[in-house]
């Protein structure tokens, strides 16, 4: 399993709330999860460094979102590409809140000429025009065969690994399991793409691939989020709920296989469901 | 009640999936939340429309998806400044896809200048520094005090008028209600911002305030949704989940309420409860 880094701010934050119930109000700490913002930057040899994106984060894993962001928009293929990350400690109160990128290849050219310069961590939200929503994805491998047991057993082992949803209840979480069931990272974050990024980037920074097991999210599956599983290889991905229309013309595209673990339901597979076993495999 | 328009194209999709439980695998049907990408278009008297940003949306209510983001980006001040909205009707897949506003005003040098032309409906994400994220709201005013009574409610009375929501359970909701808890307009979108947006947008279109009542969203309050609200003069925003820490700080700054009406437990609030009241009102 890919530890997860420890971070430089506490992922939580304690307040005083103002309880109100019908027999009155009082005051009792609750505590709720950080959200801060994250810039971006990257540059190859030699260049300048650019701002290449703003997302609203909970610290920690900081480098990871970094790399999973540059891997899911294509910037860089492994994690070999990159030579350094780092926060941008200029001593002022955001210097936890940027992080530069040094990669191993000229990039500023690249991003001129592209279009995700304003895309975001959250998807297709900040491209300006339709065009810009290309599928740039090849369709991913054949991939294992996973058998049905270890899928339905997933929301249960995830649950036992979140550490900060159990604290705020106000987290998601992504986790990247192998063929058989076995957890290999998990990630939180306030943003659902995020936490699926923070993993992606994981496996990106660990030299693991993203292909040859599944990935589960706690939130819906998105068209987004589909695009970016593709983007790495991924050819099952588990969501809690339900995908939206557009997730699964996506995924059939994209050879990946989609899956909801809805919650006191059967679980559904949407496409592909050719990589779902439904006999237990052979000891 | 504002009512919401009829969708030109239906917010939810039918689809066969394959149901897998302990028992085997069989086809039956499903139902899907419909996710496109809207991409919104804006420019004055005699100016050439211009690209403002693309959001994935679930359709239905796009107008006011359109309005709501201008207005909660400040490039209105209310639904007198919009001359038209119409969709981009060029004969192909994506005619329901497109909108433009026609603006009374010119719009187009003030876009060159400012930073949200990358922004997205989804809030920060898409702008490229942190230096973007700017606080451009003015507090809001004093505005009603609210019963702790009609806040409890508002769950259920959201619940009840779900359409989507209770087909698919994949739809984020936002409703505005007056100070009784009467519900003004009630939204709903794949994607929790926009919901919000679209019932801001309803209100600016309908010439009615946001302000002088309370706004509930089915989903956390996020340091985003509460710019948002604050923008368009929100005094109390309740969310049916936590909110962040930097939500928080936003809303004590902007002089917003903010509550959570987390289910199972008390409603907590996280700032200025002065505009919620304990006692029932006098008949």
């Amino acid at each position: 399993m890919i530890p997860s880094a420890r971070p430089v701010r506490r992922p939580v934050t304690g307040v005083q709330v103002l309880a109100v119930d019908e027999h009155g109000a009082h005051r009792r700490p609750d505590q709720l999860v950080t959200e801060e913002p994250l810039e971006l930057r990257v540059h190859g040899p030699g260049e300048v460094p650019t701002q290449l994106v703003v997302t609203m984060r909970t610290p920690g894993n900081d480098f990871e979102l970094a790399a999973g962001f540059l891997r899911t928009e294509g910037i860089i293929t492994s994690g070999d590409d990159i030579a350094t990350i780092a926060y941008c400690l200029q001593g002022d109160e955001q210097q936890f809140n940027i992080v530069t990128v040094h990669l191993r290849h000229p990039v500023v050219a690249q991003l001129a000429t592209r279009s995700f310069l304003s895309t975001s961590a959250c998807g297709v939200c900040g491209k300006a025009a339709l065009d810009d929503i290309a599928v740039r994805a090849e369709p991913v491998a054949a991939g294992p065969v996973v058998p049905a047991s270890a899928l339905r057993a997933l929301p249960d082992t995830l649950a036992e690994h979140q550490r900060v949803f159990g604290e705020t209840g106000g987290l998601h979480a992504a986790a990247r399991f192998g063929a058989g069931g076995t957890l290999v990272a998990v990630r939180e974050d306030v943003g659902r793409h995020n936490a699926l990024v923070k993993v992606l980037g994981a496996l990106a920074r660990a030299g693991r691939p993203a292909s040859g097991g599944f990935v589960l999210v706690t939130s819906r599956a998105s068209y987004e989020m589909v695009q970016k599983a593709a983007m790495c290889g991924v050819e099952l991905l588990a969501a809690i709920s339900r995908p939206t229309g557009l997730a699964i013309r996506f995924a059939e595209g994209a050879n990946v296989t989609l899956a909801a673990l809805v919650r006191g339901e059967s679980g559904n597979v949407y496409c592909h469901p050719r990589r779902i076993s439904l006999t237990q495999p052979e000891e």
